[in-house]
């Protein structure tokens, strides 16, 4: 049997997320029985006595660490960040420097948000919300003559921005579309792309020919307000643009300007202040269907953050490197500019 | 060049649809030149002289036909039904004695119709017609808030009843969900449906075991209103019933009550009359995502139409069978009991 | 229970199957329990009584019939032929008309014939037979010496002549290796071949572009020896040849003639004669691979034609058609030119 | 345009490949355009002059370094080992606690090796090369006399030991088999696995239900012969072993027996001694498919590798993280065991 001595010491530190959001109750228990945990603080990490300190092995969470508290940890081989956007609120230098493993969650949101996203994009190519809605009014059309805009996704011209975890889930969700996809994304190799089986592309290609264009990019410290009047303007009449990542990569103005004059049909998950006000005027914008930053925070998904997270501490238990989360990376930590999320 | 002699000869009386419906007009163009078309009253064909009588090749459309008028037709190869339901308004059995192919062009309904139905399935699973039209009104929830109900389609359970092409659509437009799915269709052998990746199962099990059930089955005259309340209470509690055949499959009424009641959600595009009442229940039933008839009658659908005609019109002028419309079959053609469209 | 009065008859005259051959143990206790089986000499049906002939309901195999025998058979619904070639000797237009199924069960054939095709191209592109005959010889080369010639399969431009069931099974155990495939076959109309992911192309194309070609239409009266000098030196320098239907459709010696010159490598599992002549120069033409017409005949594709007949049966037992084997056509039956079989 | 002083440094030393064995033509002159290429004895790194090794910012090969030499390097970002295998001839505590990547092209071998091993799996199924050496020698047997053993891969029972790149590429090549497929692969979280669309299973479990076994795992200080004659008689009898990684993971001479009892059946890429002695008894034994380690080594194989070494230097020329080769990992930089290649 495991004693209290042979099992490592975790750290637990999740906030905004907690161990009851991110653990089914099995995983809760496959947790307790191979880790010893530790509740802290995430503000009071210093403040833990050397006993802790001293023999902690992994932190879940993203709490505040200095050089000094780091130096009292030299068991310590990863921090699980669950919220998933790194915050640069620890010496990043000195944990790659020492080999540890900063691994975040967020890819558990790629299968939801994928599914999202075309849910979206059919319900613009088929106007599903404003049918339902004039059907409870008695107004429908019916058959054709409900249908004078309504097209097909499956063999359409499809763009996507961005092919980390969202575009890759966006692609396999796509798969029985026999789309042709397009893809965007200066950090990827253009092979990797090929071996995904969709095309390397230039940000004006896939703006010009794209049918239905997905963006998935996360927001860095080079791609702020990106698109904006021009590439909306660079897009084909009619065509569908859909927001997925984060607000801060489109110039939002610039976007409700395109749909409001008919160019462009719209949908978004994302916007430039969440909640936003009451009286925005993308509430009651034609052609821009809303959602609520809705995409990714299902219970699902959260749940299968701890799953990763088992996963890999068992790996690293082994003196394996971690595989199921994602880890930062030396070149690109600093480069994020996604804020984190304050509630789930 | 073709002479107007060599020009086999088409009668073109495609009621409800038109040439201008169902070709484009390149297609158009094509079937001109390769055909001799006269267009006439689809009620008034005996009228026709022998001289088009006696050297017509093809039919385009399903105009009533008696005994005598087909014995002066010696040279009739097909009749290409473009409304796609069988009428009994002609003698199929001296039809099938002489060879003569009675096609239908229903197929082309088949990719719309399985687009629509998963968006329908994607809406229901994740809220979306509520969630924008809170938006709109300033009450949407954010976040995780919002999603109390939200589920995945990847890995759920799916059923499909009825395998024709409408259930192989469905099944492609779901081959990046990774779902598991099964099929009742009792007019087709088991091995057809595991060539396609399906799992065989009998209806108690397909409605005992799905988190999405898509009822795509034709009306035959043995399984009217085969979907009962009966039906809707083996479901799972919360399940989704996706209705995108014909009305008549199941008792309308025991559909409501089942939403009404919690117990399950449901959406449709058909209904037991159409257009409905405007006082129908059905317009403000919660849980309920309506759609007026409108899955498969899109300009696209349409133009295809003249599309799979002129290809298999091209195999019979070579003397081959027609592969690409589907054949009315002796033993199913006086079992179908689809109500033929009045409007496209 | 089922009495011997409510079994359906059928006559049984497979050759040159058995029903040993065809069926399982478990599938010819199905077929016992649900017929009653009247096993008979083929060349003799005209022989047996009028209890017999005026009760049955589908006869398993091909045996020679006439007129008179057939109108002594009316309750008989279909023809299984389970050897799957349709010899002239049954008066095919009064099948027809009086919508007797002719069906075939050569479709089991697809799976292992695509297999062996599958191999077939592996092994030439990796020269696998001479690196082991080499290999037990002592004269192996190692690594990159001995790969001179060696070439991918993956991302390769692949041929198709004839896209029935064997080329539609090429075509799915090809779906892994990125190929470009492009298809001849003149019987189907192109808006199928684009449905199932290849390229429809001229003969021309298909030859000169392809670097692994598959030849698997069937010999038709139109086709005979189609594939001839001209054909091959039409192809790439070094390009593949996979002959898997059956050899009249190429002119062999000239096939010999552009393997022996250098111009392209070849396989093939038929030939002119079967067996071959012992000093027939292709036993020792370097850069041909070799099979006895073993593509199709394993056990387990005999066993599968039994389930076939069995579904089939179960479907017009229940006045539905048969959908599991292949239908004779009126347009195509007399048009077929394979010899049958006289070994399994 | 750029001048010499502004493209970075590289310092080449590929040994046993050379630029030109790994680059194609056109992709040498982008090599070479874009970078400074100082082509370096590997014995010698060190005495090369400061004023090459302060700025290089790349090594194309894996020379010996000493800590001394690296001090001197402050600029170097990678070292880009086109060997592919890791030899302990640098200090990489150092090189990760610099952030320098040292990255390995070994993938590009995958695709070759599978279709390799997909090839032999068919081969030892179908019998093929045995065939044909009858064939030429007049003895061969026909049809289904010919397939006494002959079997289907495809619905089989497939097992992979390792699901690195190897593994995954076989999986990718047998996508259109419809085989079950388990893995074992004790470095690799299970999720992972799922999400491939394979079974995660244990050794055990993948030894016993496994009809074909394709061993495809690294040689580690863990796993030196751990397939031997315990693992071999778990198997199904007349199952197919597979060897494509090193000889070193099995017991050989338990492999060999098991073979000659007629046990299992099984073919290999790879020797306990590279070239064999010409007396090996494996030269000669019945249901043994040898090949000469020639599964990876294509030319188009190689070309690869430059392709992907200028798009990891180009992510790192613009501060990104390599992402198209493979890492080097603290945790098991050290246990790799596979020998490097002297020839390529």
């Amino acid at each position: 049997m495991t004693t209290e001595i042979d099992r490592p010491l975790v750290i637990s530190a999740p906030e905004p997320r907690t161990l009851d959001l991110i653990f089914t109750p099995q995983a809760r228990v496959a947790l307790e029985a191979r880790y010893r945990i530790i509740e802290a603080d995430p503000d009071a990490i210093a403040a833990l006595g050397d006993d802790v300190l001293s023999q902690a092995r992994f932190i879940i969470g993203q709490p505040p660490l200095d050089h000094n508290t780091l130096e009292r940890m030299p068991q310590l081989r990863a921090i699980l960040n669950v919220e998933s956007n790194l915050i640069n609120n620890m010496p990043y230098d000195v944990l790659f420097a020492r080999g540890i493993h900063v691994v975040t969650t967020g890819q558990v949101f790629a299968e939801p948000v994928a599914e999202l996203g075309l849910a979206m994009a059919l319900n613009i190519a088929r106007g599903i919300v404003d049918a339902d809605v004039d059907f409870r009014h008695g107004r429908e059309l019916w058959g054709g003559d409900g249908n004078a805009k309504a097209r097909l996704l499956s063999g359409s011209n499809v763009g996507i921005i961005g092919f980390g975890d969202l575009g890759k889930a966006l692609n396999r969700v796509l798969s029985g579309f026999r789309t042709k996809i397009k893809v965007y994304d200066p950090w990827m190799p253009a092979s990797i792309l090929i071996d995904n089986g969709v095309q390397p592309a230039t940000l004006e290609d896939v703006l010009a020919t794209s049918d239905f264009l997905f963006v998935v990019a996360a927001v860095t410290s080079e791609n702020e307000g990106f698109l904006g009047a021009q590439a909306f303007a660079a897009m084909r009449p009619g065509a569908a643009f859909i927001l997925l990542s984060r607000a801060n990569v489109v110039d939002f103005e610039a976007l409700m300007a395109a749909v409001e004059s008919g160019h462009i049909v719209a949908a978004s998950d994302v916007y430039p202040q969440e909640p936003l006000s009451l009286d925005h005027p993308v509430r009651s914008l034609n052609g821009f269907l809303r959602s609520a930053h809705r995409a990714g925070a299902l219970d699902s998904a959260f749940k299968k953050m701890g799953d990763m997270v088992l996963e890999d501490m068992d790996l690293m238990d082994r003196n394996l490197p971690p595989m199921r989360c994602k880890r930062a990376e030396r070149e690109t930590v600093s480069r994020m500019r996604s804020k984190p999320v304050s509630v789930n």
